[in-house]
């Protein structure tokens, strides 16, 4: 059984090239008066400041697919879907979003097909293009050879993912049956943290703020009813769901409590969080430990769950180290949760993956 | 073995008294021109607004005991540690906190001592008086009969519970042996569920804001070394610690990738979050259901989980149901997670607390 890696991002060179001609965020550059700082990626405003420390340093394991297929050589990944990273294409102007989507998803294609086999990918939308152009992409997507469907973030159309204007936008990927790999981007606004926030480095938003915002997010398409009008519409959700597995028990009291949807006939014949998170909602298996992944398998079910790594993020602290923590700290919660079930712990590595995005086609 | 509730809430008399004479936040009040709209009680500065619903409706099962004592008989609790709900004291002047905590602790173990074996309780701190007098009102309860513990919110003295100037008070409390109920109290600002919000009730702020919220402030701890300095210090989690066991594998995940922590030499010799779950954390058995509760039982043990109700909070949303459906998710969760092992469901029912809080001195 094939070892499949579903959560692991690379910025085509049509994206980074993008990237470099910009000056506002999202932008790359380097600073020819401090070579040290190296080349920086700048995708929040907040991260936008003066310094040569601004953003992230961005290297070759971020955008050379070399390094992808070096990384999965020493992890024993056999295939790897890759997706765009955040911030993805929903800031683009309107008249631009369209071609530029068609030419970055083009590159992705190009990079599956030079190295058969060993990947697939997620592709990206126009956000921001009108919705016919939105729904053409979709479906020219769906007849690619390597693409499974679409990496989302939470903003949607610009106001999120229970906005009714998404309606169409739904409609064509549940009728081309692709899967939306929904991962978050914003995380919270950085006050919720405290005032000695600085001093846990990145950890609280990553921690904290990542997940949230994907358990927001799909907490409003439930309440919007966006998988009443669409039964067959199918999410991937980053993070083994954020939060949503340990929350969904919470969620669904706060709902069957709530005076004002029951006032509002909403109560009735919705689709309950657990019938969703069973039928239409797929987890990926990054979450770290075993108790998430515990939760995450009796939310959804063991053939729902699907490795993944987040690489090129989480690289190890020490120069060197060939095996990353982050990747093995996820391996080994499949293998010790299914100590002695070789067959779903082989499944959540892979199979699952296989099944559900066709990679035997 | 009895059934013990360490999740319900109660104002007592002197509280209520306090709320009724104020006219800024925190405050009770009811409309003598509008008697349909009831007594209300507004506690959150976005709730004061001019509306007669402003806030939310406050009748007698807030405060009246013999209503909690009626709610216990229904569900079969045997005992319950009652505490103040939100927002507690931290918001009394300085000069007036030391006195009125007295005051309101002497009334609450007033409660207790005349339902003997039924009630006890955790007390509440000025937490905006000087130091001294908040070190004196722990010690003082320590000494009373019913008193278990204290209930605490997240903002500390004002900047979270991550303000090193807190060290005399965890100092006080821990050598004590008091046991900390951490409960939230401010949920996370409005505009993080986006603009359709109000369309879901109080759905998002309830079922996210507060788990998030007890996250983050118990994150905060742990990153600023609370349990490195106070290694005996003990935390009850409201709400099976917000979303704790199941980041607690991100969390962990972050902070050992997390440069500027290695830079500043914090990954060396700290205590990690899973030695903390399991020797400074206890955690209420308030989610609802099994996935939840699962992720609880991996992170913590089965022996430090407490079953809890949130009584007055959550009641059924239509008259004359007697069995509440909030208790029910909870105990339905226990039994369902512990077929066949009743020794450890009734161990999370009520022993544990025996255990824990000493309720059989």
């Amino acid at each position: 059984m094939p070892v499949v890696d579903v959560h692991t991002h690379v910025y085509p060179p049509a994206y980074t090239a993008l990237l470099r001609s910009r000056t506002t965020v999202p932008y790359m550059r380097s600073f020819p008066d401090a070579p040290s700082a190296g080349e920086r990626l700048v995708i929040l405003p907040a991260e936008d400041t003066e310094s040569t420390s601004r953003g992230r340093p961005i290297g070759p394991e971020y955008y050379d697919i070399s390094q992808k297929l070096a990384f999965m050589d020493a992890h024993g990944i056999d295939v790897s879907v890759i997706s765009l990273a955040n911030p993805w294409l929903d800031w683009l102007p309107a008249g631009e979003a369209a071609e530029t989507a068609r030419v970055i998803n083009d590159d992705v294609e190009r990079m599956c097909a030079e190295h058969q086999g060993r990947l697939y990918a997620f592709g990206t939308l126009p956000l921001s293009a009108p919705a016919h152009e939105v729904v053409a992409e979709i479906k020219r997507l769906s007849g690619m050879k390597h693409m499974r469907g679409v990496i989302m973030g939470t903003s949607g159309l610009g106001s999120g993912l229970d906005d009714p204007a998404l309606n169409p936008i739904w409609a064509a990927i549940e009728e081309s049956k692709q899967l939306i790999f929904l991962h978050p981007h914003y995380g919270l606004p950085g006050d919720v943290y405290g005032p000695r926030a600085n001093d846990y480095g990145h950890v609280l938003p990553l921690a904290m703020g990542f997940p949230l915002e994907t358990t927001i997010a799909v907490t409003r398409m439930l309440l919007s009813g966006v998988w009443d009008r669409f039964q067959n519409l199918e999410v991937l959700l980053a993070h083994s769901g954020g939060t949503l597995p340990f929350l969904a028990g919470r969620i669904e009291s706060c709902i069957a409590h709530d005076a004002h949807l029951k006032h509002e006939g909403k109560l009735e014949k919705r689709r309950d969080l657990w019938d969703i998170l069973k039928k239409n909602i797929y987890l990926d298996a990054v979450v770290y430990a075993d108790p998430g992944l515990k939760a995450a398998i009796e939310a959804s079910g063991a053939d729902r769950l699907l490795f993944g790594t987040d690489h090129p993020f989480f690289p190890p602290l020490d120069e060197g180290e060939t095996e990353w923590l982050s990747v093995k700290s996820n391996s080994n919660a499949v293998k010790s949760v299914f100590q002695g079930d070789q067959k779903t712990a082989d499944a959540i590595m892979g199979g699952n993956a296989v099944r559900i995005l066709r990679l035997d086609d």
